[in-house]
């Protein structure tokens, strides 16, 4: 197959719900997943993996239990499996998120923001 | 351990080579890479693992049997296990990679532009 070059203004051009994971890549096993996120998420964890976000427009916080992560556009972290995090943001901001295909979105703590299947954008 | 914010721009303020990968973040066996580059690189593929790129600054060119790909700030491709691909470009360009741990920047063409161990920086 022939990849093709994707471009992420495009893609979240074509997201309108919050919170609500779209996929644009796959490498091996892992996908690549945008978002427009804004408000409070539920607090959470992946008990199987670690998750890395990457901040694509607007600033985004992460709240862990001990302390809280700042993140803006050109930033990124990777939250290890297992750590409790909550994302929180008053504005809307857009994130790519990397993880495993087939990750849930609330990780083990199942609720109405919970989305079991994922869909390519 | 409590994971930390990254941030690009200051990451690649301590890049001075180009076509050096260094490592900036590890998830699960999977490790993020950023690199200057300029000129041209080698052709190779990689039989084991596809190998994502994402642009951060510039442009570049990514050079495939059939075609080539043209990817600039804000865009990004999975080149495929197994295909030859020649990364290019002229002007200097920042680049994220995402791939397995241990995974060899020039793949299975070993040569002088070949770097066996990644640091972090």
């Amino acid at each position: 197959m022939i990849p093709t070059t994707i471009n992420f203004v495009d893609k979240f051009n074509l997201v309108r719900a919050h919170w609500s994971p779209k996929i644009i890549a796959q490498m091996n096993d892992y996908q690549f997943k945008i978002a427009k996120i804004q408000g409070e998420f539920v607090w959470h964890s992946h008990s199987e993996t670690d998750e890395a976000f990457i901040v694509i427009h607007g600033r985004m916080q992460i709240e862990l239990r001990e302390t809280r992560l700042h993140l803006e556009a050109g930033e990124m972290c990777v939250i290890p499996k297992g750590l409790e995090h909550k994302p929180v943001t008053t504005q809307e901001c857009h994130i790519l998120l990397i993880e495993p295909a087939g990750t849930i979105n609330t990780g083990d703590t199942d609720g109405e923001m919970t989305i079991t299947e994922t869909d390519w954008i």
